[in-house]
């Protein structure tokens, strides 16, 4: 057996090896789910790998919100029912999935691809910034939710936009940050606790 | 937004979805590695999803001992440094490579693809028994190793392979059942200990 493959066969090293390049998949792992993949029928395999070759070959950015989409425009930016008027600004498309899952907000989305960061060298330039200064300019939009990070990095972009959208008729807003549901007083942090002390808001009985 | 893709992009929910199907792999796992392979090069994800296509399309079983191979006769029957004269008879491809890790084996392996299950439907004529029998009928082999799991199918399957083998002039043998190394006592189960004590095996003090 030749010592660069550990096992018996070429083919099973390359596509273990594929598998475990991903994050959080070790080499064991990665075995698994190619054995696993090895008791599937051919078809099965095939729409597999090839899930992830078109996904990549075909994939576009909306052309409006910068959002991954199949099309030119995307199918939330296409969508009639949702409130044109309300953008949320997000770091990224994770983010989209993360708040569409929450079923709260009928707005649209506008996905910077980063924050800035000059550490990484990401520069206001690097993201979709103008984009999104062109798309307020242009569309009848009353209200921004900024739902960047609460890190250094969200803050410093926070800023950036509001200085860069503050000349429009637009209200800017942030999401709440405080303490989470569920969460005990005495675990959270000094500065979310802090933060949503000074922030409080009114209660409501029901 | 068609409520049965959660995503915006129908590529992206196809792709989440067939990584989802993997075991132990699920739809937030899924979505992390899908974004993170969007990240890469075309020919990255290429590499990625062709390295499933082409093992499962083109793997072959070797004609000798039933292991995974890339070719009619596998790297570790083809290897002429190895001892042919003692076989290692395993369920699966798997425990070849965990026995191949441990770097002690030197002779030849046959892989039965499974163990005598009633329960499951698998009996004697589902597994390579009969090549196994062909092959020590027709090669000098002088000790075979049974190293299948210590399970009741195990068992049964070690007591059958037993009496199928035992009218051929060869030494069978089964793997030592003990104490794993660095394992206390009070914590090893009554059976395992037990076996441990009847097959103790004489100290060499080195």
């Amino acid at each position: 057996m030749n010592s660069n493959t550990p096992y018996s066969s070429v083919l099973l090293d390359n596509a273990t090896k594929e598998f475990a390049k991903l994050p959080g998949i070790g080499k064991k792992t990665a075995l698994r789910l190619v054995l696993h993949l090895l008791r599937q029928s051919k078809e099965e395999v095939e729409n597999f790998g090839n899930a992830f070759i078109t996904l990549r070959n075909e994939i576009q950015y909306c052309k409006v919100c910068h959002n991954i989409s199949d099309t030119e425009i995307c199918q939330i930016c296409a969508d009639q029912r949702r409130d044109s008027s309300t953008l949320c600004v997000v770091e990224n498309i994770n983010d989209v999935i993360s708040i569409e899952n929450t079923q709260q907000f009928k707005g649209l989305y506008h996905v910077l691809g980063g924050v800035i960061s000059p550490m990484s060298g990401i520069g206001p330039s690097d993201l979709s910034i103008d984009m999104l200064v062109e798309r307020v300019r242009t569309n009848p939009v009353k209200e921004i939710i900024l739902a960047l990070s609460p890190t250094m990095e969200g803050d410093t972009t926070n800023f950036y936009l509001y200085k860069k959208l503050s000349p429009f008729n637009v209200e800017i807003s942030t999401i709440a940050r405080g303490i989470s549901i569920g969460d005990e007083l005495e675990y959270a942090d000094e500065i979310t606790l802090g933060r949503s002390i000074v922030n409080r808001i009114p209660y409501i009985g029901n």
